[in-house]
């Protein structure tokens, strides 16, 4: 059966966004040094000649085992879940064929037809909750697994559920002071976890995490 | 000149203490589960040969990196810096050989004579503030180095201070849901990071940051 995992960037104080980053300030990367602290978050893989592919960001960037890294892990991707907000956030920044070559189901209190994307990404908005958007994922995943996307709160909300199984850490050497804590509004007990493997990097430390 | 660090592990959602880990609960180690989430915590210390060793634990323990590593640590420090809920906590659970064997300095705001413990280790009271521990702390390590012992808020001062070199930290695979967080109230800019060395285990992953 599928697996449902998380595959994020962190700061190494707990930010998976650092403040100032929202869709109203979008243009203005210089406020709050949102965008500078997002490429340093991201750096480790905005190098990569994998997501530099994948994001048509030009041609180059590193191939090795960072890059192998990204490439197995976009590869085992059979559906991804996110929220409304990264969706409106991506909307934005996302090339027309938007990097996800999947069914992506986004929870949102809105209403909307599924929108299709070049490249294979569909978007279906689910306005009946993470269940049941975890269970058309599984529905659409083949045997595949399903990724959480993000952002923190919905990536809270499967910790929450139990059913993570993989949560993979690229740990950035970056202080963000503030913005949107990956580790909060967690129910006791929460998953009992023991780590898998770790990849060293000088950009990031990539640590993977699987439910014991 | 002495550098000054921080060694310290971590939950991997970013608490250096669970809730309910203080002195009016310190016989409780059930109250809030506080017990078993510090053991957890600090498990991958525990079993070295070194710190078995150190707090009188009791014979054995394991002899490989990790225990390299913490001996290593050690054997650095010249002088100690900790807050005073942290000298509360230890009066209550170090052995009267206290496992420090330097001066350490406890920043308080009550006055007390030295108190010297057999083995080398001499707590002196300091009510002047950060700066002037350190001050006193870099008169009297000598060629070694100084450790930002803890707690949160101390190591939060001295981050803030600008004057902490080196980061060190064992990042173990367990959520504790609520407690003291380290990386809070910090001022921005914080310090530049770059990570220095990783030391997998199973039981933690050991990260040093060092500032560049």
């Amino acid at each position: 059966m599928s697996k449902v995992f998380v595959n994020i960037g962190l700061s190494l104080d707990g930010y998976m966004a650092p403040e100032g980053m929202t869709l109203e300030h979008w243009s203005e990367p210089e406020y709050k040094g949102w965008g500078a602290k997002w490429g340093s978050l991201m750096a480790w893989a905005l190098k990569q000649q994998y997501l530099r592919e994948n994001l048509k960001l030009g041609p180059g960037g590193e191939t090795g085992p960072v890059n192998d890294l990204l490439r197995r892990t976009t590869e085992r991707i059979g559906a991804n879940i996110m929220g409304k907000r990264m969706f409106d956030q991506g909307e934005h920044s996302w090339p027309e064929e938007a990097p996800f070559h999947t069914a992506v189901y986004v929870l949102t209190h809105e209403r909307r037809e599924p929108w299709v994307r070049p490249g294979g990404t569909t978007f279906h908005f689910i306005q009946e909750g993470p269940e049941r958007a975890l269970e058309l994922a599984r529905g659409s995943a083949g045997p595949r697994d399903i990724r959480i996307a993000g952002g923190a709160d919905v990536i809270q909300q499967y910790l929450n559920l139990g059913v993570v199984e993989e949560l993979e850490i690229a740990l950035a050497p970056v202080l963000f002071g503030g913005g949107r804590r990956l580790f909060e509004n967690l129910r006791e007990p929460g998953p009992q976890l023991r780590i898998d493997r770790v990849l060293e990097n000088p950009a990031a430390t990539h640590v993977r995490y699987v439910r014991s």
